[in-house]
């Protein structure tokens, strides 16, 4: 069984959406990675930090799907990090409401012994600083996923491009891959990313998909249009988890490889906006995937016939 | 061989791009689409009209590439459609100079007696009212296509809902099909469009691909992700095109085989972006085409195991 260390946020989030709204529910990362990777059955821990506020039951249900959760500080006396947002009619753009970094502010995060030997680390979007500590603390990691976004690039450029030169795969959307590099075409974007140090750019767009490249490969995975969604939050989060829950399990870090674990991250991704932060994450049956893996297969063949 | 009648206009363009400009070529949607379907062999025709200012030469090679074009009517005295244009470093966006309509203005359009029992018609964007009257010259068509834009949701919403209703396929723009639906969703977006009568919804998303729906079915074709994109006018059309001479040229009107219509169009307009106007669908080789729709594959393929 294939062991994936997971590092990033624990919080509680308030959500408002058009169809509705949530209060003060667990959200954050890492709790959507780890609920995505435990369709894999692999052997995860997230390394995180919460303050005494934080639902016990919430991470009792994730210990419940066979996630490490000791590695999550608890820290008596003090506040998680909160995050409060409300989309747009759109749902494709939020506003940021609230943010209290609280407990997050001081985080030091600590690979459990029986962790450091993990072939696969999932390096959640935290400060650049945090994600490159974890590296560090890893003695033999075969793939080091990274997630981060533009307020590193806008605020802590250096301590970020430090941890990009580290990382074998890096997920950004296209707006920030396009920050990053100065360029417009994607395709130029992943080439200059690459040469930054990742071997495997994923491009995330949203309602569009996702892109891969690898050197001069491509790959592109739709993402299923839907009816309705009802709450994008976590969506990249439970997408990342899907992608490294997959390569941890089969262990085979090949391009071709990577094609099926972006399928299946995109898959778990279009459950997760079907209800309200991590439910939908976790009353999800095996079967239901499969079904859905199944549409994605149906939604992209054809066949050529060249004449 | 089937036949395929081509309604739209035949133009004199200026364009400009980051990249360069071109002074009063040929353009228009009539020539993109007839030089797309001329890949499959079909006997396509194209109804339009010039004026005496066109270039003769471009009539000629439109026929050397096999489109019967005695129906172009050329109007002595009379000024060709003139279009201007300007796009932005985006390449998505565009500002529109000039429009001169000229003999646009009273185009009449009429079916060649040997094309009228066509199986395939491909309405290019113009005034609904001119698309309907090739409709009703039409013999015993098997699929009719219909391109629109904004522009007749605006101005000329009954006649453009009629012509809709008697269309066996639309493409469409993404934004389009929310205006024509106020429908964000496009999967509701194309639910409303079905009730109005087509049934095949294309919807097109530029460098995000295109979406085709049929009942409860989907279809995701991608674009190729390009490095440059030299001048984006006629890709739409080419994509059409290739859509409509595929489909002639098989008379498979299946949802299945329409799919790897939708990807001959891709791939013919991923070539058309690459040089200015019709410059790349001119001197295209098969082979480039076979080796592209091959790259559509790789692009877009992906094993999945459910375990």
């Amino acid at each position: 069984m294939g062991k994936l260390v997971i590092v990033g946020s624990v919080n509680i989030d308030s959500i408002e959406t058009p169809f509705g709204s949530a209060e003060r529910i667990p959200g954050g990362s890492a709790p959507f990675i780890g609920l995505a990777a435990s369709y894999f059955q692999v052997d995860s821990c997230i390394i995180s930090v919460v303050g005494d506020d934080f639902p016990k039951d919430f991470i009792s249900l994730l210990h419940s799907r066979g996630i490490h959760t000791d590695s999550i500080d608890i820290k008596e006396g003090e506040k998680t990090f909160f995050w409060a947002g409300k989309y747009h009619n759109d749902m494709n753009s939020r506003d940021t409401l609230v943010t209290e970094l609280n407990v997050l502010a001081d985080f030091n995060p600590i690979v459990p012994e029986a962790y450091a030997d993990a072939e696969v680390v999932m390096l959640g979007n935290l400060h650049p600083d945090i994600q490159l500590s974890v590296i560090e603390q890893m003695k033999n990691p075969k793939l080091i996923v990274l997630d981060t976004m533009n307020f590193w690039m806008d605020h802590t450029l250096d301590e970020l491009l430090r941890v990009i030169k580290k990382v074998d795969v890096i997920t950004i959307n296209d707006e920030e891959a396009r920050q990053l590099t100065g360029e417009y075409s994607l395709v130029n974007a992943a080439k200059k990313i690459h040469e930054m140090g990742p071997k495997f750019i994923v491009i995330k767009k949203g309602e569009h998909g996702a892109l891969l490249f690898h050197n001069e490969e491509m790959f592109y995975a739709p993402a299923l249009p839907l009816a309705e969604v009802f709450d994008p939050t976590g969506a990249g989060d439970t997408f990342a988890g899907g992608f490294t829950g997959y390569m941890a399990r089969t262990g085979d870090y090949s391009f071709e490889n990577m094609k099926t674990a972006i399928i299946n991250g995109s898959a778990l991704a279009s459950f997760c906006v079907e209800k309200f932060g991590t439910d939908r994450l976790v009353d999800l049956s095996r079967s239901e995937l499969h079904k859905r893996l199944q549409q994605f297969k149906n939604l992209t063949q054809f066949d050529i016939e060249l004449t």
